[in-house]
């Protein structure tokens, strides 16, 4: 939908309305300033918000930015607890207890150089709704809970969403024992105040909720070019995640013939491009990545011994991406021959592609056309914490434009007035669904 | 020559030979416990000698290694000179102070996960055989100086032999500023004990120094594969560094579609291949390496914005491997175009070829005749402080077997009696020259 083709979803959404009074609205000027003061936390030493930002979960940064939003959140009058995963919940009372509350929210951790929109318009858009509600005095019938989830990006090798999986029940054997950037996954989860000992308590089951929202920036760029100020999400690809660790012989690059050498950046080049080829081979908007790669001993005048890389496929078919996995797998036989090195490929993380509950995806349309707001509906290629909870309540997204197209880098970026119509959505919808 | 085949290099040997009192030798014993001993400053946490060390040129453990070495030096006797440039020179007066010195040593720092042997073993039999000598009250005409230069690997982008290059008064306008590990290389050189401020005072003039010689392993498999102890350097190959800064955008591994991408480390990958393609693309023993590789912001779910990558060429044509450098920036422009990327490669640095003189190659043949090891000529294909020195005084070097010629690397290997066979080479070629 357009935006200037709202009438039919204006007055579609007007009859579903059940709030009476003036409606409650966020300013712009709101959204920006909250944005700007979360931006802080992570930003490159002497750098300004268009220079992005790196609050990785679990570290200092990421610790700070959420005592800040904690801060917002007792500011909104809201009721507190982070779980033993991490997570933190802001709840506010509905008129009726006795009904299961609202789940809404997002994340505010970062890429290492990422941008200032991604999970932190979501995030910082429903912290502020309830601040909003308790100055206005609007009640709603179910209780309301706004959350910040832990770590959504990977900071952990192949395991990305980490608080909303955990609370999804989906956490793997093992998985509080890996260890990035020197600490287990216990000792941060412990650093955020979580409870890693006790960490089946943070599972969140089936009924407790009555359904997730979640705003975030599209991070693509169809929202942009179609000029469509609403996305509709209709649901979240599928992720499959390897590591390949390639093992050469270290060697001086002086004095080792070419024909002698067994070079493990050599290999893991060609297992790049491979990548690359094995997604182009097939007709369909799947893509694949290699986002990581670490060269040992990685000095000028030595023939690399070691390389570790990601390869990461998605798509909205599971089936599609296990078969390109079982392609690279065989193109990486034939590079470790022709190479003559070792090339092991694990799988590292699978998210499995999650659907949207029709319910909340049409109380996001009617939100939109009552604020008189085009939608659109889209499927999302990056993953949110929004497809964990879909294993466990109804959920839906609601996409705002990325300029460019561009995310997880200091560029992305969203128009205030995007960020505060999409703010807006979550407003009504949230009130729609709430009662 | 093998082993075996000394009879007659031994009767021209003993013909030269002008001390008169029995030969002074250096034992295995001697040799092991001091390599043994300094294996420790740069050893990984844990490990054992044979896990190697990381001793990079002007950090902790190559301050602490040094350390060490001065240590021997003053149990030796000598007197001890740290020039503007951080090298460390070990004095011995001769019986006659007007001739100029003969210097001789080698290298303590080593590359990132190397080994034990390349620069320890001609730097610690050097100053030994100041301690020998002294202990065994034997004079020489000439004044002897054992050195130990300054960052004989790259520590700093695309310049290695920092310490004997700058005393051989190649330094470059603006190398003190380069930054490397989170220093400029005038800090660096100030935290050795140097003093960049006044860096043109470790010049060495022509004609200071009778010759310089340097025991190193050879770092290749050439003497043993042909069961050779000694090796008589005929000199030492060109080598061509470059840096290639290429840059994409970086953006979201889920959301960008394939033919959107400008993914750097694509390009990267291509540049690698094309690296080893443009050398085998001529005959000869020309090598080409991508040793070391940066990617940005480098997480898995992030499509690589930048890549940093060296790119080095070695032959003994310095012509050939300008050839190459220009080859592979053909290849660079191609590949950019293709993956609509940028692809800067600046020239940082140029090692040129040099030759060995022929007198200083007749002592060391005539010193392992008198030891009845076998010889054999051959160039170096790593570069080694002795071609800065071969700029400004007749220069050899003696080599002995690396076992698989593995070198830069934990797994690099002499035997103890290869490493004392070049030791006793040393010490009779200093004899020799020292008079």
């Amino acid at each position: 939908m357009k935006r200037r083709d709202f009438l039919g979803a204006l007055a579609a959404g007007a009859a579903c309305r059940l709030h009476a009074a003036p409606s409650p609205r966020i300013e712009a000027s709101t959204i920006r300033s909250q944005i700007e003061a979360l931006s802080i936390f992570g930003r490159p030493a002497g750098g300004t918000f268009q220079d992005g930002v790196s609050r990785i979960g679990y570290s200092d940064s990421d610790i700070a930015g959420r005592k800040f939003v904690i801060d917002l959140m007792k500011g909104a009058g809201a009721e507190i607890r982070i779980d033993a995963a991490g997570n933190i919940f802001a709840s506010r009372r509905g008129t009726d207890p006795s009904l299961p509350p609202l789940l809404f929210g997002s994340h505010i951790d970062s890429v290492p150089g990422g941008g200032n929109f991604d999970g932190d318009l979501g995030s910082l858009s429903s912290i502020h709704i309830l601040r909003l509600l308790n100055d206005l005095h609007i009640e709603t019938r179910r209780p309301l809970t706004a959350v910040v989830w832990a770590c959504e990006e990977a900071s952990f090798s192949g395991t990305s969403l980490n608080g909303s999986r955990i609370a999804a029940g989906q956490s793997k054997p093992g998985e509080l024992d890996q260890v990035s950037r020197g600490m287990t996954k216990a000792e941060a989860i412990r650093r955020i105040g979580g409870d890693p000992s006790h960490i089946e308590q943070a599972r969140i089951e089936k009924g407790k909720y009555h359904a997730y929202l979640e705003l975030h920036i599209e991070q693509g760029g169809t929202l942009a070019r179609e000029d469509v100020p609403v996305g509709v999400v209709d649901g979240i690809v599928s992720i499959d995640d390897y590591e390949a660790v390639i093992t050469g012989v270290t060697n001086h690059a002086g004095t080792t013939p070419m024909p002698d050498r067994q070079d493990a950046l050599i290999a893991a080049s060609a297992l790049t491009l491979a990548v690359r080829e094995v997604v182009l081979s097939e007709p369909g908007a799947q893509v694949g990545t290699v986002g990581h790669m670490e060269v040992s001993p990685n000095a000028v005048n030595v023939i690399p011994g070691e390389v570790r890389m990601s390869i990461e496929f998605r798509d909205l078919s599971s089936a599609k991406i296990a078969r390109l996995g079982e392609k690279i797998r065989a193109r990486a036989v034939a590079i470790a021959n022709e190479t003559r090195t070792e090339i092991r490929i694990t799988h590292a993380g699978h998210n499995e592609s999650a659907v949207a509950a029709p319910e909340v995806q049409r109380a996001i349309e009617s939100a939109a056309g009552r604020l008189r707001l085009g939608t659109r509906h889209l499927p999302s290629g990056a993953g949110h914490d929004a497809q964990m909870m879909a294993t466990v309540m109804p959920m839906g997204m609601i996409f705002v434009p990325s300029i460019g197209g561009i995310s997880h880098s200091p560029k992305e970026l969203t128009t205030w007035q995007d960020c505060v119509n999409g703010a807006n959505v979550l407003l009504e919808a949230v009130l729609d669904l709430a009662g």
